[in-house]
């Protein structure tokens, strides 16, 4: 299919700079835009690229100005990226997608899934099951005896969800991410540890999207709760108990451990690890690999292990680097006064 | 089903303070308990919800002294958390589990698997696998040629063990971990990397419980060891040729390199790495995300990276926030000793 | 099967020291080995195992200078571990490998895969998929809509492979492994992230290895790209839009976030981390753990994080393990300075 910049523009409510009959049938990265695609520009990095790219259009956003002469017709707009977000989703939308059932599935008789739904092949789904509507579960995923699963879901291919698992509107889980499983719970006992059996259950709201081979624990008794439009990345770990806030985003290799609780509107990094039986505050940002062992009382941007205000963990590293040059200055000084004393 | 706090007590060998006729029929957490269920309180964190919590009945320690009146019935025992534990283990074991073989599952006619295991639907048993008794495994499985299985294991859903791994008694298995996957071995030949066949194993020793994604890769000789009581939680990946001893508990996302040896009754925190042919003494605390390049050779406590004593790396961390600070101090004592020098 | 000395020198093209008769039915670690096993010497570590060893032959490097008499058949060769990855090799390429495929398993009807490929039960093989010849994909693996699939690749239990990635010949790819999931991409608006699709690819280039539950997702545009020869470890995170260069090696649990170029023969270490949008040059080494917030223009090699060069590191590590100390000493020298003003 081909859109025109004018059509593409009038979707949008951007304004044309160019020719508004040049048409595209495609996307690309403006870095490697051939003619006949739709690019982007949103990172200025990527600035330089502007004057020189192939791209038949470029998204750009309006307050940006021109240095140079292009060649593509711009479309501006007030956000370029999430414009261009618009039009993938548009075009995602209108993809034809599998419905019913592959065969051999297994679906036990209690469960209560929709006729047209997608069931891919070698799926499990258990007693009790209830399944929204357009939702598909893609070939190999396990559902646990009473899940629930919301409208418009997506469930990838090998997603395992423990039983009594509840999950909202809207959701889509990657492959080979695991939720429910027990809780990292034992009781010392003389030299062994004697298992908690984990009890409590894990609730996952609306617009969630949870990243290939994460894992999510149930909770030891209560519930693990994903709070709506949580983004968590591949292999993310959210311990029993854990109560991750609405929109807060982590990217890929976080942990939280267990009865931990997370604000709205965070963004934590990779790699970073929250200790257990805290709270972080709303709009809390973590540098990647931060370190987090106590409760962050307020709004903060932070790094490091044990986490500190990002602007002082930068300057402290800076010193750090020259660590030695400033033990070596120290013990001279100290040399130097000795001997003036003794003067 | 209901119990009341006398048979509760009595099973648990504790002393009731209040009513011993209320009974209970669930368990809660104490901050959000509700009448008709059994709490406990064994974290200090929590103490302030003992004199409101709703619950009918918390399990406490003996050694409680109470600072005010409480509307639930207590139960007092040794250890709280253990009684805990005890109870919650009973009602699981009492659950009524499924047995036999579901449709499709496919079972190499050489393996010898009780009937009545349970045995999920496209679950893959190979040639010559034993099974012992009092088994289940989820469907979705893949359970290799040769393996062995002890007694009254649990293999959950998606679970993927490949040949010859041998795993003792009273085994839990979470979703998706990989058992005995290649070693990562290769031998430089010029530019290129030559990959080192893996033929060793996997042995995981009684009581071990291994969780969500987490890896353990097979020895390139030899075989890599899991002893008896070891915990591993979600996403831990323990490299070829590996020993971690008895009782050892590794929280989410630890790496342990190749052919290192971990000792028994350790406790490594979340994000942990270790690096390969070293030597971890018994009873060593690694805090999370520490890292540790070299043998520990005894107990101890450590953090940071490289790990240091944790008391230590507490302090120096103190100081390593106001690095710049005690930077510029030392400039300037220096540049006013020189003025001082040349006056 | 069993081989002698002379045999396998003759293969190696090496030099006997010892008994060139004496016979070997298997592979043995140095420190572990009985009679009747073959040996291997090449990290110094083990040296001290070569004097009392009770394998029948070792081989070891021709420089090897002997200290003392030794058991073992010697079987000198210019590299050991080399010439041990060649016998191993040489083994496992003769041992039978199952083809044909199982039930039952789903293979669409447009898909076109050699007769003879061995398809394990409950694999899912999609439309207009294409495998090569000498391909083995074991059971419970999903291989989504035109994936191509290359010569002698090996697809472990349960891999996951997203529609449209390419994979080269010779590739190996572990358990639980998910390709092309979508990468992490949102476009904030308001309070909310809207979801940027994902609709590029991965493509993954000859003689690559990837661990068990790594993840690779798939570009936002354009491709993910992993070169000839690269060898990622378990639960390795690479990130959309990121080139991984020829034959560079990633342990355990390393994330590469999005839109990162990494150079050709890199080694990094586990839990490494390196940031998005930058570029890591050829050749260069990061330790377990570094974190890597900038472009690395050269090569080099670091750790830390932020990663700085590895020896600065190891220095300024040993005076932060002292900073409490260093601190007193300057707060003191300025105080006694001071006092020696007012004199």
């Amino acid at each position: 299919m081909e859109f025109s910049a004018q059509q593409i523009a009038d979707f949008l409510n951007g304004e044309i700079t160019g020719n508004p009959q040049v048409k595209v049938s495609g996307f690309s990265k403006i870095e490697e835009a051939t003619p006949g695609t739709l690019s982007f520009l949103s990172n200025d990095k990527y600035l330089h690229h502007l004057y020189t790219t192939e791209a038949s259009i470029v998204l750009i956003n309006k307050a940006f100005e021109l240095k140079e002469p292009v060649k593509s017709t711009l479309i501006r707009v007030d956000d370029a990226y999430a414009s261009l977000a618009l039009l993938l989703s548009l075009v995602e939308k209108n993809k034809p997608h599998k419905t019913g059932r592959e065969d051999p599935s297994f679906i036990a008789s209690s469960a209560k899934v929709p006729e047209e739904t997608y069931i891919g092949a070698f799926t499990y789904i258990g007693e009790n099951v209830t399944v929204g509507k357009n939702v598909r579960i893609y070939p190999q995923s396990f559902i646990g005896n009473h899940v629930s699963i919301g409208d418009h879901c997506i469930i990838y291919p090998g997603v395992k969800i423990y039983d009594n698992t509840k999950i909202g509107n809207h959701c889509i889980i990657h492959a080979g991410a695991v939720i429910a499983s027990d809780g990292f719970g034992f009781a010392p006992e003389g030299e062994v540890y004697r298992k908690i059996p984990q009890i409590g259950i894990v609730e996952i709201e609306d617009d969630v999207e949870i990243g290939a081979n994460a894992t999510i624990d149930r909770a030891t008794m209560g519930k693990t709760v994903i709070r709506k439009g949580v983004k968590l990345d591949n292999l993310v770990h959210i311990a029993h108990n854990v109560e991750v806030g609405e929109n807060t985003v982590m990217a890929a290799q976080v942990g939280i451990a267990g009865s931990t609780k997370i604000g709205k509107h965070c963004m934590f990094g990779g790699q970073v690890g929250v200790s257990g039986h805290i709270e972080v505050s709303d709009n809390v940002q973590l540098g990647a690999q931060a370190g987090v062992p106590n409760s962050v009382k307020s709004e903060a941007v932070l790094l490091g292990t044990p986490a500190i205000n990002a602007r002082d963990f930068a300057r402290s590293s800076a010193v750090f680097k020259n660590l030695p040059e400033l033990q070596r200055t120290v013990t001279l000084l100290q040399r130097e006064f000795e001997a003036s004393k003794n003067k």
